[in-house]
């Protein structure tokens, strides 16, 4: 069977930080049987995705060999991994594989999507494998920042693939397991054709810090703090949640958890068995009697969403606490960008509240789940691999992070979505670039990125939207007008309402026709817009968005 | 005239970083004859203000008391201190003061917005004085990233307020003047009642660093590179271009300005008479014969601007100019939050270009043109006033300001925008809180932020918009209707096409209508929204903005 190739393809991840999934295959050209290795989300934002609900991965070229997939690997349950699985699943049928805590965390997810839960298959760690066609798939624990996460060593015809998904080398992470750099010792030692990894920290010079690293000084916070404490982290982060539960508790403080993902991750935590000896947890309700001093709340929404549970602090009551002067605020959490805004204005409104809000300006009381570089470094000569494909991350990480390797001696590519690399000959190589875009949740509905429907959203934004009814007597005769602007100054320059401006700018407009242009549809439809936006902008500055509708009266 | 009070409004700038001014008031209650210090602009952006141009402070207080303004101030050249001038003098209609170097570019602006440019008188620095009614004016300069910028020295028959304007304390600022010590003891030794004083930089642990710092790394990396360099920065800190230039200079390359604000800028400050021996400037056409590597581009755009020269080099040629392998770009800049995602972007469109891009992820490139915090404290132990405002910053900000300022001894206030603070006794006081909003230059007109018209906007993003045509036969008989949806899926649920599918609601619901229902606008508008907004639910689960037109035919 060695006379196959072997390709890697990238459909998310590679060029963005987020919505991951990556394609192997192995076979004769055109035949080559593949894996899925995740099926992530990204988030959507206002400026190129308004009113989207997630971004998920185009999986059009899958969907269309479908009959030659053998199997989906998830390699961790954070979003931008698991996250798509139920929105595509049905487009691919094919078994989901994950360890325990992934699975139980997919299963919710699946249901959600009306999908069987059984779909997803639970796979111990290595050195349990899954034979999937020509490929042998074992999962290798690394320590990341939610539990169970693995790497993936996928064996095939030609050679052994090190695909780590995200991770850090952490030896005491907490929750979970620790680096173990003997088995990925043992596991690279019979050579390993390409690794594949993670480059999010590339520009982190220094070597990761370990999540045991901050139970001291968040011991240090909630002890000297005075008033009610409130941290933040993403819930997933069950680590972290037992780094402040457990600082919370030796302060003397009961802990609250705030917000539906908090308590469904510890709940997943404690039945994968992975969530041992986590502080006693205090209902809202029973948290009344205990005083303020006393109290440490986990709330949700570090990244600043508005309907979780540190937004709703920042702005009033939730599930009756309130924050108040002497309090103090905990970002035990870093800010993805993007996401500045929202986070700030919470910030700024727990500090309207006389709440001390302390983030993660001062290292403090955060570390990174994932490699920095020296830590890629490590990573490479650990696994001694003949190619580095860095993977998962924008351009100029990705970029890095192959310059990292190439002076380290390795052959290094950098291959964004889309682009189908050989993996089979001594070096990689880009053999095709494959169309990728994206595919929007959109309410819910599956939506091309290429569609019109969220362009004209953003369009009718930035420029507002003037709907004009035309009705024209016979085939070419009398024409009258009615504007609706939505989203645009009432009146402007003239002092005249807006609507009426362009109504006499259409009714002199159209007057001046001949019966021949009156009678085709398609030129009254243009010259409308066309006045519309010339009458708007000279009246109010903007050129709308503009739609017509046309109708003939006898 | 020592029986008036004294009082201070922000409307602006205080509760937010950008957007300045503040007003001081001094006389009788409700008779205070009044000056304006600053009339700033802050950015619109996607999530709060999609297709507006810029924004502006809510002035109708003022407007309301014009009779009573004696004039503006303006203490530096910075967007978020002179922008609205232009766009809201005709409402104030009043001298407005300002240095050489300010003067001269808010006169630019006032003739783009059609007003004498003789409006802005120039002042000198102190010890020259203006003036306004009850008070005594003088203009301290300051060191920033702006050359000439002032605080204002404002002397009032109960005392002397030192108004710091934006500033730090940097001896060698390489253009303009030092932050001269003795200057403001002297200043401040006869007494000073309130500092009211920048707190961008409160939480900055370290002292700040002087532009002179920068030279010698910026030199080494130009001349390291082995290929063209571009650097950006903001085009209104003369003394980064001056670095930057003279650096190109000493490494054997020649400087061009790219952008119309980066020439404008340094042709303003050699008009001025402030930027004296700078390297001479190559145009781009001239460029052409110099070998890529002893170039050096100084380009604008550094916060991701669209159209400027850094985002246009990102994507392609710029005057001629075209970025390539081994080429190196230079962030010399800080990107102002909320603005990370449009960096990014242009950062990723170099790396794809196989660019090196260089950030100031490590400080060596960049430094503040704010006061950090130990600056603060010196500034507070330098002028020993009885209070401190803080000004010039979000929320949480200012609290730290004057938690800062009353952990040594001085009593202070937070005041944010539109609370008036009685400066009168021994410690500040909000006597009143007035209601001030935002005022959006949306195209040509100014918007008010409570309107319904970015609100509008901001839902068709989100939602869509759905436009219904009603037609009613005589005053209650059958109805027909015609939808136009625009920015939502074609097709959701039943598979047949959104409009049709909102026809035949609208058609089933108002067919079991009642004659008097369809005889009256309203309710049969109510009806048509809430029918349209379930039905697409159902179909495509968004709940679209609706607008309705309803005729009624014989």
């Amino acid at each position: 069977m060695a006379d196959g190739r072997l390709i890697f393809l990238p459909l998310g991840g590679a060029d963005e930080v987020g919505m991951n999934s990556y394609v192997y295959g192995y076979g004769r050209e055109g035949r080559e049987r593949l894996i899925v290795v995740d099926l992530g989300v990204t988030f959507p934002d206002m400026d190129t995705t308004p009113g989207v609900g997630l971004i998920l991965p185009d999986i059009e070229w899958l969907a269309e060999r479908r009959d030659r997939i053998e199997a989906i690997f998830v390699t961790h349950a954070h979003e931008d991994h698991i996250g798509a699985v139920g929105y595509l699943w049905n487009r691919l049928r094919v078994p989901v594989y994950a360890r325990a805590f992934t699975a139980c965390i997919g299963r919710m997810k699946l249901e959600e999507c009306g999908i069987a839960p059984e779909t997803i298959e639970t796979v111990s760690a290595w050195p349990e494998t899954v034979q999937a066609g020509p490929f042998t798939v074992g999962m290798l624990p690394v320590s990341h920042s939610i539990p169970e996460s693995s790497a993936l060593a996928i064996d095939t015809p030609i050679g052994r693939i090190l695909h780590t998904g995200d991770f850090k080398l952490d030896r005491t992470p907490v929750v979970g397991e620790p680096f173990d750099h003997s088995l990925w010792k043992e596991v690279a030692a019979s050579g390993v054709r390409a690794l594949v990894c993670d480059s999010t920290n590339v520009f982190s010079p220094n070597p990761g810090r370990s999540e045991a690293s901050l139970a001291a000084e968040i011991e240090e916070l909630l002890s000297s703090a005075t008033g009610m404490v409130a941290a933040t982290t993403f819930a997933s982060n069950i680590a972290r949640l037992k780094t402040l539960a457990d600082a919370g508790q030796k302060a003397g403080r009961s802990v609250v958890l705030l917000g539906r993902a908090m308590r469904r991750m510890v709940e997943a935590g404690k039945t994968a068995g992975i969530l041992e000896r986590f502080p006693r947890v205090v209902s809202p309700e029973d948290a009344g009697d205990i005083p303020r001093n006393r109290l440490l709340l986990l709330a949700t929404g570090s990244q600043g969403e508005r309907r979780a549970a540190t937004a709703q602090l920042s702005r009033g009551k939730y599930h009756g606490f309130e924050l108040k002067d002497g309090d103090t605020f905990l970002f035990s959490s870093k800010t993805i960008p993007g996401n500045e805004r929202h986070v700030i204005r919470i910030m700024n409104g727990l500090s309207e509240k006389g709440v001390e809000v302390i983030d993660d300006a001062t290292d403090r009381y955060h570390v990174s789940g994932h490699a920095n570089r020296p830590d890629l470094e490590e990573m490479h000569a650990l696994t001694d691999p003949a190619m580095v494909i860095p993977m998962h991350g924008e351009h100029r990480m990705l970029s890095a992070h192959a310059r990292l390797a190439q002076a380290g001696g390795r052959a290094a590519i950098v291959a964004t979505n889309g682009a189908v690399v050989d993996l089979s000959g001594n070096s990689p190589k880009v053999i095709e670039r494959i169309e990728v875009g994206r595919t929007y949740l959109d309410g819910t509905e599956l939506v091309d990125s290429k569609s019109f429907v969220v362009r004209d959203r953003i369009r009718m934004a930035l420029n507002g939207h003037v709907h004009v009814e035309v009705q024209i007597e016979g085939s070419g005769g009398k024409a009258e007008t009615w504007c609706e602007a939505m989203g645009l100054a009432r009146t402007g320059r003239s002092g005249e309402p807006l609507d009426e401006v362009l109504d006499h700018a259409l009714m002199r407009a159209l007057g001046r026709q001949k019966r021949k242009v009156l009678a085709d549809d398609q030129a009254v439809d243009e010259l409308v817009r066309s006045v519309v936006r010339k009458a708007a902008m000279a009246e109010i500055g903007k050129k709308p968005e503009v739609t017509v509708a046309i109708s003939r009266v006898d």
